[in-house]
């Protein structure tokens, strides 16, 4: 797990960015977070039972590159502290998904009402992190162009099992050229905490995607005849684990309604 | 210029495997230098008189890939101390070429009837340090593999010009699996100096290579259905440049027969 400390919260100094997306969440007055507080770091949720946390804990220790966690709760305690000093676990994502025997029964904005004494919280790196940094090098990111979802794509590459969890690896896929992919590689690698570097490029098929038209996750992109594929671990995999394993209880954030952390991405580069 | 310091090298202290190797080549023992002290950096050579010199190593700061400057000597001193104290550039390497107006006129295997007060040596990176780097983390090279030459090609990407040197980049090729091929970019990356990470991968035509299976020089090798071609620009490309502005005289090394340096690989490392 990467411990790394947020800058503290205090009412009487200004109000960090992040913080002020968290409180807007937390009033439920956010669609999306993308886009949300620039700079700084959001993540995936996955809430278990102390009893089925230890095995999850194992298959992301297992399974870096998909679920790197990033931050994770004490027992029973709905906060976490190195994310940022007033955020609720409970409250602060704009929407939640309540699980039941791999079945969703509850898409809530928040979860006071299913908070258990014996949850753990995992707050799992996303890729919105490695895209800045792609971004900042003045890389195109082809989703965001024609402003649709990244897509994903699961693949042959098994996870490492964890007690009840086990599955094959979801990845995203941007296109990009050569040129630029290598380049790809160097940026994201610097950002082990958030996916880190591609784990496949080219050649689709290797990793079993007979269709790059038709991602099982997300939307389709263009794919220009100078581009290759490039294709990242992908923090759907948790949640895919989590579902297929049909546990008899789970929360996750809903697609798209991240945690905002008070982490910033630069924070997370290793170089 | 990268400017890195030898170890010492004294009659009384035990000899070193690149002064061992450096002597043989000396004496005119050696078929081919690959295989030879390994560990130890082997250079490309280029040295031109002093007023074709400025342009090319103006050609070189401005191409760093293809023509990564390791070394160089002051004008008419053979010597170069931060590649070895006791290197003398005109009888170190196995062989020679000497061109005069673009033509190769000698190829002796030392270059002392051929020495000037005027001459600049120039020693250039060259892939075997990062082919070592490659190997100890077991990446497979096909080239090695198969017992031939790598396969090099003419691009279509320019060069930066200065004064008479011109040209394409020449780039050479190894099949990779994507998953090897994206460690290789991380790899190669720490070496900026032996020509650092690829310049392209997949998509030949891309780079106006139009048929992989015939290489402009060495020899083809084989690209099975899971790999991709990954290209690294090539220290060929400056002895192609020299040869191409047909200046009215230079030596090189003779291709395969490079200058042993007392320099160890690991030291060219950035992380």
């Amino acid at each position: 797990m990467t411990v790394l400390t947020a800058p503290g919260f205090s009412g009487a100094a200004p109000t960090l960015p992040s913080v002020a997306a968290r409180l807007a969440c937390r009033a439920g007055n956010a669609e999306q977070t993308a886009g949300l507080a620039p700079g700084y770091v959001q993540g995936n949720l996955a809430i278990l039972p102390e009893n089925l946390a230890a095995s999850f804990h194992r298959f992301c220790q297992q399974n870096p590159k998909p679920c790197p966690i990033i931050g994770m709760s004490e027992v029973g305690d709905p906060k976490i502290p190195s994310l940022g000093l007033d955020l609720d676990i409970r409250t602060d994502l704009p929407r939640y998904r309540v699980w039941r025997d791999g079945e969703m029964v509850d898409e809530p904005t928040d979860i006071m009402a299913h908070w258990r004494e014996d949850l753990v919280a995992f707050v799992i790196g996303c890729s919105f992190s490695f895209e800045e940094a792609l971004m900042a090098d003045e890389l195109p990111i082809r989703h965001i162009e024609q402003g649709v979802r990244v897509p994903m794509y699961r693949t042959n590459i098994a996870c490492a099992p964890a007690g009840p969890f086990a599955g094959p690896m979801v990845v995203s896929m941007r296109p990009l050229k050569p040129k630029d992919a290598i380049r790809a590689v160097q940026i994201t690698s610097r950002f082990p905490s958030v996916h880190g570097a591609p784990v496949h490029l080219g050649l689709p098929q290797s990793i079993g995607i007979k269709d790059i038209a038709k991602p099982d996750y997300g939307d389709p992109v263009q794919i220009k005849d100078d581009e290759i594929p490039v294709f990242w671990a992908c923090g759907v995999t948790p949640q895919a684990v989590i579902a297929a394993a049909r546990v008899p209880f789970a929360i996750t954030h809903s697609p798209g309604l991240m945690l905002v952390t008070d982490l910033k991405n630069k924070q997370l580069a290793v170089l």
